[in-house]
């Protein structure tokens, strides 16, 4: 006997869980499609010599790569961008720019599992490629809003900053450029970590006293654009003035001490937080100049987003956004006995084709109590009895499994019911 | 620099290309959902032990398999059978009996890729386990056929026919036990390479010459089920008499030479052919009386069928199937001048909140016709002016790219237009 077992921070997923994944990437793909996104899908298996290198030697380290039986290395997609940067180094000549695609799919991360870090997990990337228009930045904000907003989320906040002022700023207090990087993130943290261990930090990374002050007094600016330089915050001025006045407005906010770690944003960063939830930042993404990196010569500048597919999830879980759904029929036709049995098929059969979701119970012997036990069990909510009477009548037996009332209707009513 | 390049037999999809995939992937699950199966979802890595020795010495070879960073012996998903049945053996006591689920995914085969052979492609399999019902089959045959003719397929035939039946051929020839699966597996080349070579392979096997004239007499027999005895058809007549009169009459047949190869089939057996597409069959499956084998003590009896999802698409192709759509973008708003902008945003805002797939011209100094050429290329069918006039007026020009015919609307009449 071989033990029915899966891999540590790999997942199997029921139907009840699978109804609320499909409820969330059905509800983002449609808001991707919404706004003239087409979808791409790229390999699973690359070469390793695609995927290595790209994330530092910690994403090398946590990359699944081995050799093929052609002795090939081979490695799995470790995120969706860079086999976006590989598709578009070797499609742009014959691609609509600007281009505008999405992905959602799964990635494996050779991980340390631990709560809420798998190594197989989906994510959800949108990138605008070949326009450095701030309506870009201002769409992908709208993506985000209206994302949380159709998921069910009221209270969550939208941060925006902008790489360019915080090189800025940086520059400012006088930061080596060989120290920037550690400074970015360590600037993230703030919002976990708070201002006092931030500093020290930064004196860790080799700060300077009146360096770490600056930076702080920086960080700790209110967050309103005009205590900037208008050199500094003009494209982020540009953003705000399209959001005015819109619902999106009470939900952006400028936040100086916003960094995104990563090394090749250059402009606008985004992240999304919902706050009440408990979690990290559900999207995050930004402006970078350079999409395709080592995969072509010519330069591209870009701007893209990523939700975190199951931390939406889990959100939703905690914040009781899902409806329990437990199965996608919404009807169980049950069978009397096997004489009447074609007359459940006919009724199957014609509720199907007036596009509802019907199922018709198989073991026609059994009794009619173990299949209304049956539906219940499966969740299903309508339950359709045809008997000697029905059939006589050409009417059916409706129960609402949730009321427990019964109906009488003829095929017409049964199906105008549903609608 | 680094190539962008990938592996033979695993493709890049572009927007066309996913177009068309996904209104096939979408036909399909909103098929298996009208009959109230549910989806599930199992890992692409699994333990090495759970997918190697399900699929003979040739599946195994096929395995992409491998260590991983903690020195465990892993694999990736060669079909979806083996992960539902290993899912199955560990959850059954908590799903509700009989179990219907679909799954729509990619598995691997680290194979030599040629025309129509890959290494990573899509399966979409349908399985109920825990039920003897005829019902079962019926509704396998209903998939297959609702799923055919919804993909626009008119051609087509469901070839079925029962173990039992072929199994009582074999013994009534005096086939010896061993040789019976390597008689199956030549049964089942009959359509491809005709009555003459199947002789010459029995032969081959070892057959005696009165065994070899008394199989191809049964497999000549004209497909009639009242030419075999009643005790070997008697499902079959079942399966047939709730088929008859109904609108799968004229598509399903009893054909004798149907065997299927794979070992684990016990019952009824399915194949579905498109003729005209001069590809091989596009669905199979059947019953089987042990779903879980090494997973599980308990015996499970199933029926399940796989829709052949990349052989779809290439039929669909080759019969000129699908519609053309290069995007999800039903109109692009253009941006008449960098004052006017504001004006657009308005109307992107509009009728994407109508339910429009819409998108905006990003770079807004751009001349109108370079624009209209962007929607063009991108095959966008409406395009969307607001000019000082419009704007003034309060209307906008909808252009029909196809027909080049133009429309002065004002909102209610632009969404009006759309549905």
């Amino acid at each position: 006997m071989i033990e029915p077992k899966i891999l540590k921070g790999t997942r199997d997923f029921g139907p009840a869980e699978m109804a609320k994944r499909n409820f969330v990437r059905d509800t983002i793909r449609k808001i991707f499609e919404s706004f003239g996104y087409d979808p791409i899908e790229t390999p699973v298996i690359e070469y390793a010599e695609t995927i290595l290198g790209k994330y530092g030697e910690e994403g090398d380290k946590l990359t699944y790569s081995f050799k093929d039986n052609g002795d090939r290395s081979v490695a799995l997609r470790y995120d969706q961008t860079v086999p976006f940067a590989r598709y578009f180094a070797a499609n742009h000549g014959v691609l609509p720019l600007p281009f505008k695609r999405y992905e959602i799919n799964r990635v494996w991360r050779a991980d340390k599992p631990q709560r809420g870090r798998y190594r197989e997990f989906y994510q959800c990337d949108v990138d605008i490629i070949g326009t450095d228009s701030i309506l870009a930045e201002l769409e992908l904000t709208k993506i985000i809003y209206e994302s949380l907003k159709k998921l069910g989320f009221n209270g969550f906040v939208i941060k925006v900053n902008d790489r360019r002022l915080i090189n800025s700023i940086l520059e400012g207090s006088g930061i080596a450029d060989e120290l920037r990087i550690g400074v970015v993130r360590i600037i993230d943290k703030l919002d976990k970590i708070g201002i006092e261990a931030v500093s020290t930090e930064f004196r860790q990374l080799g700060l300077k006293e009146n360096q770490v002050t600056q930076l702080t007094k920086a960080l700790l600016n209110p967050n309103d654009l005009n205590n900037f330089t208008e050199y500094d915050t003009g494209v982020l001025k540009e953003l705000f003035a399209l959001i005015k006045g819109t619902e999106l407005e009470k939900f952006v906010q400028f936040d100086v001490s916003l960094a995104r770690g990563l090394d090749y944003y250059t402009g606008i960063i985004f992240e999304a937080i919902i706050p009440d939830s408990g979690l990290g930042s559900v999207a995050g993404g930004g402006r970078y100049d350079d999409l395709c990196g080592s995969f072509s010569k010519q330069k591209f500048s870009g701007v893209g987003i990523a939700l975190g597919f199951d931390r939406l999830v889990d959100a939703m879980e905690i914040l009781g956004l899902f409806k329990e759904v437990q199965t996608n029929s919404q009807v169980l036709v049950t069978v009397f006995n096997p004489v009447l049995c074609l007359k459940s098929v006919e009724i199957y059969d014609q509720l199907r084709a007036a596009g509802i979701n019907t199922e018709i119970y198989f073991n026609t012997n059994d009794k009619l109590a173990k299949q209304f036990k049956f539906a219940d069990r499966k969740g299903i909510p309508f339950v359709v009895v045809i008997g000697p009477d029905e059939a006589e009548k050409g009417s059916v037996q409706l129960k609402d499994m949730q009321s427990g009332e019964s109906f009488d209707l003829n095929m017409k009513n049964l199906v105008e019911k549903f609608k």
